[in-house]
């Protein structure tokens, strides 16, 4: 598709005006931004509600929700108490920045301390569309594979944590942790990886761990 | 994303084209061809693993095989004994009309009857770029959530035939099958659903069913 190559190339610059516009911003409000990126079913909106309730005397979280359709996720994320917004996208892949400034006309910043985009399902696009974050958070569930950091790498490359779900169904599916984390160290030396299960809430207080200290580093 | 819309029709019309000489060349070779999409790591790979290896007596399958990197399915392919083909999309989210036609210059088209397309694992961006298919099959599992059709509606909107995939981790998994279907069927009434599990082999029978008809009336 050689046809689109300036074309994606004036779209992302566009994109990464915005997005720097939107670090400024965070930056004055002390807020920590991460965009939170997987397949769908990966399990984004559940482990947005562990942590959110389980965090919620330490930080005031803010969500922005990305689907292409429905406010169901917005639903669920409500019942947790954080300030939500839904962003539909009817039929976009991705949210990018200027989504993200629209977005956060309905949150009020002085109200949060971290504020967590769930993108699109979507393993590919998503990746290459900044939003102004602190950090990219990859979810990679067993039930998917683990050839999957091999076979898309640009995500685990450009995340700061890679977060294995669902290690509850790892008994009945054909899935080696050790080849998924090897693939995916190969690809990001650096990738902290927490093996967990959202439904049973097994491995969560590392990745809580992480979440307070990268919150003080910034 | 306003700035992008009339670069996308561009985009689409030229794969549109290209895509109606591409059904030109299917319809004069007599070749069937099915464009598999799904997310990531939902068993594309293992349906057409059963598949080519059950139907071999009455087919001669050949298969193209989409990844942002590495030929691991093809070489999956390749145990079955089909002609198969792999492009890697170097990050790209989708194969388009003009990858297909490049693909084909290494298949021998006078021994094929059935050519399926493995498109890259996403749920969104390959559903908008036609290959001059007669199908796109969508194929759901299990372990992605019962909401995934009425969130990503465009796939089972323009698939003929969903796959259930992963039924065996039924037990598992918090899935409801009538919720899925429901939200298909209302998405698109004329929706074949066929529940599945390749690892157990169950229910493919009625998948053959579907395939040996469609066949015959193409």
């Amino acid at each position: 598709m050689q046809i689109t190559i300036p074309i994606v190339r004036n779209v992302l610059e566009r994109n990464e005006n915005k997005a720097n516009e939107l670090r400024e911003l965070f930056k004055e409000k002390n807020i920590l931004v991460l965009n939170i990126i997987s397949s769908p079913g990966s399990g984004k909106t559940s482990l947005l509600e562990r942590t959110l309730s389980d965090l919620k005397d330490e930080f005031r979280f803010a969500v922005i929700e990305g689907d292409l359709q429905t406010d169901n996720d917005a639903r669920r994320i409500l019942e947790t108490g954080s300030q939500v917004v839904q962003i539909n996208t009817e039929g976009g892949c991705h949210l990018n920045a200027d989504m993200i400034a629209k977005a956060l006309e309905s949150l009020d910043l002085d109200k949060v301390d971290i504020l967590i985009i769930e993108n699109v399902g979507n393993m590919v696009c998503p990746v290459e569309f900044d939003c102004g974050e602190h950090a990219k958070i990859a979810i990679l569930s067993t039930t998917e594979g683990d050839d999957k950091p091999e076979k898309y790498p640009t995500l685990f490359s450009e995340s700061k944590v890679m977060l294995l779900n669902k290690t509850d169904l790892l008994d009945y599916v054909d899935f080696s942790t050790e080849t998924a984390t090897t693939h995916a160290r190969a690809i990001n030396p650096d990738l902290k990886i927490f093996p967990i299960s959202c439904t049973k809430k097994t491995g969560l207080e590392k990745w809580y761990a992480w979440l307070r200290e990268f919150k003080k580093s910034t």
